[in-house]
Order: structure tokens, then sequence, then C-alpha cells
């Protein structure tokens, strides 16, 4: 057998005849050095389409058969893939997550993958097939269709490429690869080479939408090789490997920041054991995301509590807050949603100190204020007035040298 | 356990939300006396819509993979109705074909039901749930999923009606019943109480596209109840059952007709052993149907032999017989396709002669000549000029007493 490559589009890869035949062309050149597993997502915005057909039925669709009903666009999609590749003269052959043997708990909607019994693709891939797989969707205990959730598609192709022990898990989009910022704010930035799993977490966590973080946790358990490119050019695009010792040369990778971020602060909070877990216990409870959290003591016995939270959830965040702070003995309830926040990630700074002293003297240098910071071992982000954002990025990527191609 | 009803709603049925919810009224109505299946097939024009996709990638699309993209049809409208179902407070429940136990050959996009193991269903049903089956589907025996073709929807119903041994096999449509002939040209026709397997795959291949004849025939072999009626309204419409003895006193049941008819003669054969099976094996080759076959002796060791043939397969009839009249001997091949078949069809034809003479003479007291005729033990045809139809269903319609009601 030769080397199993797996190959994921997402939606709008193969969102009409002329693009899924693009698609198959890309799979065919593929094919002829490689054993090829194809994952696709459904086809353009079928999902949403979907997901509103059922919302004018019912206001609260049921699980399971919203599962049934999503599952039908992935369906479409390796169906119509499978017949462009056997129409370029390659057999092929399509699975459901079910047929593909990838076995999922019973959380509808959102289901995790439990295990892959891949014995069906070997077999198929033995008679020199090009197997075309259902994302997004698995089987369940019950022998259900069920759907994985957002990233889900991703998911698939990442599990897939760790249960066929496959060279690499092509991740192809409508950009060229993972860049050191958003190239729309820094015309310099730069399409990196290569990327650790942890960096690419931090980068994907705060912004950068490439891939849904859940698939790179997946990757980098089961050390599994992503390939991130574009749908529409031969170019290579940047890998998603494990932390390798040159890397370390690099300080820093890549800018990121955050726009959809808004501050809230409760101020005089009475220090005593529990208070923290009662607010963020409320929190949580109200599925409301808290991001970045300080705890300054700014006079004794009390102390300010500031976070971060998504703009849309504020307004709950910030009811839900002013209640709990009066029953608290706290002060009042303080919020901004005029801040964004900028992080400097690479796995480099962790054996390089001061990266976080240059990104604040970078700062201060230009006159933007620094509302939070909190750091990682890979990552140090500050919160800043929105309005400032795409000077602060723009800066940092100067300053950190990402605009210099690296050796 | 109540009674067992089985449900089937065509694509029409189903096409938007409204209908949708409208069906599942009906549903839950049935559900409060009876243990109830419901069949469902792809909304609307959905199944068109994809096999027009399917066309767009390529000429010839492999068919297991059409069978995959054609089953996602049945599976929207199953998710969508059980939705439906559940927010009207009932319990519910989608099974694909595969899931249903409904097994077929691998013929795929024609399949054959082989067998139905109904467990899942009976297990659903005892949990007090409504089940709703896809339609048109099934699993073959390489775990594929396959269609059943034309009419697949109702062979669905009725095999699964024979199964679960339900009390009747309920199919909704858009008309009341099956009535004596088209209402359409005559306003007097009636719709019948009940009529008979045989009367109604007379009917049904004479052109009335209530159902198709290869559901009439399985509900016949398995002694299924069918029960025709409206998915708009209350009433009860006709029900097809195994002949029972009061049906005799009827003598003709139905007017059918069926303008999509051509005729064809080759004249002057050779009247020689084999001589007819090498003309229609040779049709039968080039996947031509053929009707109704009259041969006459003009003259001595000479036969015309006349045939009707779809309009759609003329031209390659005609063709294809050319060659062979000359090949075999033979004269000319004349051809027409202004006919059309008009037939009166009837269990109590059987026992009651006289019927074909009171046909003829009631055409000819009209002026309508009869280019050919064709008798089954419940049914005379004959073929006359296309224009004379609407005038000889009306006539006929009258002279049996069609428009009168029944005791």
């Amino acid at each position: 057998m030769n080397d199993i490559i797996v190959m994921k589009f997402g939606g709008s890869s193969v969102a009409n005849p002329e693009k899924i035949k693009n698609v198959a062309l890309r799979v065919t050149e593929k094919a002829k050095k490689n054993d090829v597993v194809v994952v696709v997502s459904a086809p353009g915005d079928m999902t949403d389409d979907l997901i509103a057909k059922a919302k004018s039925i019912t206001d609260t669709p049921d699980p399971r058969e919203m599962d049934m009903l999503l599952a039908t666009g992935e369906m479409q999609s390796i169906a119509l893939l499978t017949m462009a590749i056997k129409s370029n003269g390659y057999d092929a052959i399509s699975l459901t997550g079910p047929q593909a043997g990838i076995y999922a708990d019973d959380v509808h909607t959102k289901a995790k993958i439990k295990k892959i019994r891949p014995k069906k693709i070997f077999e198929e891939l033995k008679k020199d097939k090009i197997v075309i797989v259902a994302g997004f969707q698995g089987i369940n205990p019950n022998d259900d269709i069920t759907t994985l959730g957002r990233g889900g598609s991703d998911l698939t192709a990442v599990a897939l490429a760790s249960a066929l022990k496959a060279k690499e898990c092509e991740i192809y989009t409508d950009v060229k690869g993972v860049y050191t910022t958003d190239p729309r704010i820094v015309p310099e930035a730069r399409k990196l080479e290569r990327i650790s799993y942890d960096e690419m977490l931090e980068l994907a966590g705060v912004g950068s939408q490439v891939m849904m973080a859940r698939s790179i946790e997946v990757a980098k358990k089961y050390g599994v090789i992503i390939h991130v490119r574009s749908t529409f050019s031969q170019d290579s695009g940047t890998l998603i490997t494990k932390e390798v010792p040159n890397m370390e040369d690099v300080v820093v990778s890549g800018i990121a920041f955050d726009k959809n971020e808004s501050k809230v602060s409760i101020t005089d909070v009475p220090d005593k054991p529990g208070i923290a877990a009662k607010i963020f216990g409320a929190l949580a409870r109200a599925n409301i995301n808290v991001d970045m959290i300080i705890q300054s003591a700014a006079q004794e016995k009390y102390n300010d509590i500031s976070f971060t939270v998504p703009k849309g959830d504020l307004k709950n965040a910030v009811g839900l807050l002013k209640n709990l702070s009066s029953k608290l003995g706290g002060g009042s309830v303080i919020f901004d949603d005029n801040v964004a926040k900028v992080s400097v990630v690479g796995i480099g700074m962790k054996s390089h100190p001061g990266v976080a002293a240059r990104m604040f003297s970078a700062l201060a240098g230009e006159g933007i204020n620094i509302e939070m910071i909190s750091t990682s071992e890979i990552k140090i982000s500050c919160v800043i007035s929105s309005a400032s954002t795409e000077r602060a990025v723009k800066l940092l990527h100067k300053k950190f040298g990402l605009d210099k191609v690296k050796k």
C-alpha cells in the first residue's frame, strides 16, 4: 500500500457542480501516488438552510431528528463528489459516517467521537478505491445517526487520519495557510511554513478562524500532521506539527486578535474564600464563556475582579452580576464593550524572557493603554481599547520581525 | 396493542412546512386509537432536483452514488415530519429504510424488497411511539443504501403493512379515491367504495395513475387491504381488497383510457413457427414495452401482425422492425400514433357474457371505428382513433350505468 493521505474539503469547496469537479481533480491528482481518503462537508449553505427549515416546523426541533435532517447535507456531498471522481476514470466509493465506522456518543447535535473502526475503509482502499467519507457525522450506541457539532468535519478528518495512520491530514480552505497575523490588516503578514499544535491552539483560540481548537487538540493528542492549504492553489500551505527543535529559534510565531470581547469588573468584593467560585459558577450555569480573569486587591479585605466575556453575552452577564454582587456584599458592576484582545503567540518565548516587556513597551511607545494582561507559557495577551486594535497588531507584527522571512 | 395502521404520504403532501404540519395533524388524530406507522416520500420536487444535480456532474452517474444521493430526500421528510409530530405532544421516531429493517436486492436505483425485519418498528410501537419510515429505500446485501425505483414509497407502505400485519394500508393522495373513470373527462364519474386488486391492476395498467401496478401486486399477494384516500379530506376513499362475493353484482367497475399509445403493423409476414418470437424478442432486447398484440391471417401463408407501443418508443420500434421485416421476408411496416386505448374493467364480466358486444355496439352506434381489440377475464380494450377518446369514455361510462349510485 502507498502512504495514506486524508484530504478534507469544506462546504464552500463543494457548493456547486463546478466546484465539485474542481475538488474531484485535486483528489484524482493526489490519488496517483497515494491512497486517498476524502472528508467532505455539506455543500455551501445547506446546513443553515436545513436548520431554518426545521425552525419553520417548530422552535424546538427534536435533537435526534435534527441529526437525521442535517446528516443529509454531507450525504449529498459525498455522493456528488464520488460521481465526479468516477467520471474522471478513477474508482471511488462514498461512505456515510456510520458506514465508515465512526462511533460517537449519544449527545445529539454535538456528539464526541468515541472510536473509529476503519475496517471498511481499509477494505475499499485495498480495492484501489478512493474513499469519500461524510464529515460531521457518526453512529451512536442506539444505532442512530448523530452529528459532531461545529468544526465536526475537521474532527472527522483528523480522527480518520489518526485511525488510518495517514501520512498527513490536508485541510483545504479558501486561505493559503496559517499567517503570522490577518493579512487583511497587515499586508506584510507571512504564511507560516510550520507551526506547533500549541501555537495553533492559541491562534485558533484568539480569533484565527482557520480551524476549531477541538480538532487541533485531537491532532496533538494523536500526533496527526495537519497541512492547512488552499483549494484553489497548488502551493503548499502550513504544517501543524508537534514542536521540533529548530522551532525554538523562532521566538514569536504570530499576532492574534479578537474584537469580540467585552470587559466586566465587580468592585469591592469581600476578600473571603469561595467568592470567586460563586461568581464564575453563576456565569458558567448561564453558559457564559469567561476568558481572561484578573483579581486585584485594591484595598485591604476587598478585591476588584475583572474578566472578559464575548460581546453577545455582556448584557446577560451584567444583569446576573448586579444581582449577585449585592447578595455578596460587593460593590458596583462596571463594563466596557469597546475593548479588544491582542496576543503575541510563540513557543520560543518559553525560553526567551523579555517578550512580555518588549510587547508592553511597544504598545506604550505608541500611547496604547493596556487594560488587562494575561500570560501563558506561549502567549501574552493584552486587553486594549477596540479602536487601537489594528494599530497594535501592525506594530507588534513589525516589532517581533514577523514581516521578515526566516531562514 | 391496538390495531396497526400504515399511512403513506406522497411528496406533494410534505412539500413545505405548512403541508408537513397538516400531515402531522392527520397522523396524530389517527394515533389516538391505533398504533401508527407512517411512510413518507421526498418533499415535492426534491428527487427530480437531485437527479438534475447529478446530471450536471456527469451524464452517467454511478447508480450506487445516485442511491446515496436520492435517499437524502426521504430522510429530510421523515426528520421534519417527526419534529412536527413531536411538537404536537406525541412521541415519535424517524427510521431510514435500513433502520426500519427493509432488506432489498443489490440492483441500485430499482431494487426489489427481499424481506422485512420489523423488530425495531415493533420495539418503538411498544414504547407508544409513532414510527415514521423513509419510503423508497432499503439496505442491500453490501450494507449499502438502495432505492426501490418508481412507486417505491407505495411499495414500502404495502410491504410494511404486510410484515406488521396492519389492519389497513392507507395511501394518501390528492384525489379522493379511485373513480369509475377520470372525473376531468366525465363529471359524473363516481368514487368507488371498493374495488378488487385485479380490477385495480387493470385500471392502473391502463392509465389511472393513482398507484403503480407493482404495489397492488404485492398487496394482492399478501392480502393487504389498501385504502386510497385524500390528504385534504376526512371522507373515506376507496378500499382495494380481494374479490368478495357481492362484488359480482357489479358487472363493470370503471372505464380506463390511455392516450400514450401508438399502433404498429407488419404486413405479409411468412406464416412460419418462430417468427413472432423473433419480432418480439428484438423489441424486448431494445427495452420497448409492447402491450396489445394481434395476429391475423390476411391470406394463406402470410400474416399481418399488429401491436401497440408507447408513443415515445415508436420511432425506435419502427426503425428496428423495418430492418427485421426485410430479413424475415416480411412486407412493409405501417404505424399510426393517433390512437388511444379505451378499456372497460370489471370483475363481474367474467360471469356476465355480452359485455364485449355491448361495448362494441355502443362505439359503433356513435360511429367510432375499432382498430384493435384485446380481452382478458376482467377487461376489454379497444384501440380507437385518438380524437374520439373523450367521446368514447363518456359514452361507455353512461352505457354501463357507472354514473348511477349502486346499492
